[in-house]
């Protein structure tokens, strides 16, 4: 086979503290192409990026150079392709760890074709003994489903039937997620997002309370249905100042993300007292601490909940690498129509 | 015996959100008195005052009317006496929870004599198997103690040997217990204060690294003696920003106190985005949470090992309810000569 393009995602130019700038930040690079019959493997493997994830976290890891991540994750380097979660099909093997036809997932660099010299850490195939969509595993079965599946668990281990929990960004991969488990532990579930389209999924998806946080006072509404015992935070700053003012004794507050912070770095709370007067436990969540531990019980269970219909997803699917910006637009401000953003790079 | 003057110190006028003012938000008022042998006690009993602790969380319930107070405790009512933590004797009683000579602790009128009607929640005879000074019930055997001990017993543990523990505000009552529970666990302690005598306590406590906050940086001492793998919070804002800076990964923060937004109530802090960086828990300490679950181990325990001297404290005395702003501005700034300021109201 002659060479094809190997297009690739390349970190352009950093925002620094600024905004993230679309056809800026990152572009679509053409100029590398490869044989994939006849490029050397040294005793690796061939991937075909089938799809890839614009996860909210990979904000963080535009930086400049000598710029620390926002995550404990290298940051991109400039004029490479960025490392984001996907999943790709082994086209070529010279390694026993996989073979031709295993599909795998990981964070991997955002092109059409990757070599890679063996199935290293963070890399993982996938067994689908559930048949379920393989862009799951970049979703509700991938990390955006481990972060909220894992942090539940380490975190809550079963609520408290009955108890209130508010899950900021809930129509997220992440926050659909949470607000689902939330319900199958019989809590009263009150979510935020971004749209009217995004209320109508999260109510679908059992929430009892979904407002769109752009029309109606995330105060006045926690005013009525709090207070809190459990608060999943994705956003941060003012969201999660309102969640302080409005937590219950003893709540359990997730940080999980803080999306209003990654342009700007600025993190500024002003109601932690509350952490002292209602004795708030807050736990900052990073899933890579908690993937050993529950990685294995993970893909026992929760492949099954999605082929049994217990737990829910909608994706919102962008064509080709070129699509990224409007996905990862779409994801950070909350608008993209579903739940999570995939970006079909190939096909088998 | 005739009537005498039942001193009483005051909830004069609410600072706000302004500083507490000497002179002006506590007064002793002498309008008062009492005939310590007719007055009435109702089935209940009279309690002369010996000592009161002017501890730091009181400043969090001198608000004006209406105002919430900043912890889950009833704020003062003007013109009538601050409720504080105290050590009483009883001196008449028509109660059997409670005899003549019995010493009572807990939160009392902040007066010479009270009467009770029984032994409220909050109040307690002490047993004071091990003859320690009755002072320190207000501190290291006291509240002070509890919030110390029950924190680290909930939230910690046992520390891992060789973990560094960072304690502001550490020559106050409960950051030199800290202190000493994190010397007691193998730990390696930095300890920050506010004068070069409560440093000189500090290390004399075991404190690996002690030093004056007002004088050296404390960015730049975590950058040498950090990373931190528990770090006790008594100040908030920029000392807590600090922290969460030169924290390590999975580290442990217990948020005890923010002295330094009690003025202001503006508890900004900046860094949270390290949270989830670094995968930190931050616990809010309510201690009345704690007291239910830890009081009997906590009575059984601590007096022991201060009469054995395992634990060390270092009291300041101030005479009389009028010196109660001297001694309460002490231990706001963190320069009262002692670790514990108690007020001296009466003796047996």
């Amino acid at each position: 086979m002659a060479p094809v393009t190997n297009s690739r995602l390349i970190f352009n130019s950093p925002p620094g503290d600024g905004p993230f700038e679309p056809g800026k930040t990152l572009v679509v690079d053409n100029s590398h192409s490869i044989d994939v019959d006849t490029v050397a493997l040294d005793g690796g493997f061939l991937l075909k990026i089938l799809f890839v994830a614009p996860d909210p976290y990979l904000r963080g890891l535009m930086v400049g150079p000598g710029q620390p991540a926002l995550i404990d994750v290298p940051p991109f380097i400039l004029g490479e392709s960025i490392i984001a979660p996907s999943v790709g099909v082994v086209v070529r093997s010279e390694t026993g760890d996989v073979k031709v036809g295993d599909h795998i997932c990981g964070a991997l660099p955002a092109q059409n074709y990757v070599v890679k010299p063996g199935l290293e850490a963070g890399l993982l195939v996938i067994q689908n003994q559930y048949n379920i969509p393989l862009s799951a595993y970049l979703g509700v079965a991938g990390l955006a489903g481990m972060t909220a599946w894992m942090a539940w668990k380490e975190f809550i281990g079963t609520a408290k039937k009955g108890s209130t929990v508010f899950v900021s960004t809930a129509a997220g991969a992440v926050g659909s997620f949470v607000v689902q488990l939330a319900k199958l532990d019989g809590c009263k579930v009150i979510a935020s997002t971004g749209s009217a389209d995004r209320v109508a999924y999260i109510k679908e998806f059992g929430a009892d309370v979904a407002f769109n946080y752009k029309e109606e006072s995330t105060d006045e509404v926690l005013d009525k249905e709090g207070p809190l015992d459990i608060y999943w935070d994705n956003v941060g700053t003012k969201t999660l100042d309102s969640a302080l003012a409005h937590a219950a004794t003893n709540a359990r507050f997730i940080s999980c993300g803080m999306i209003s912070a990654y342009d700007t770095r600025d993190a500024t709370v002003k109601n932690l007292l509350q952490l002292i007067a209602k004795s708030i436990t807050i736990y900052g969540l990073n899933v890579a601490t908690l993937i050993p531990k529950w990685a294995a019980e993970f893909f026992t269970e929760v492949p099954k909940l999605v082929a049994e219909g217990k737990v829910k997803f909608k994706e919102h699917r962008f064509e080709g690498l070129a699509s990224f910006d409007d996905a990862f637009v779409g994801t950070m401000n909350g608008t993209i129509n579903g739940t999570k953003a995939i970006i079909v790079v190939g096909s088998e």
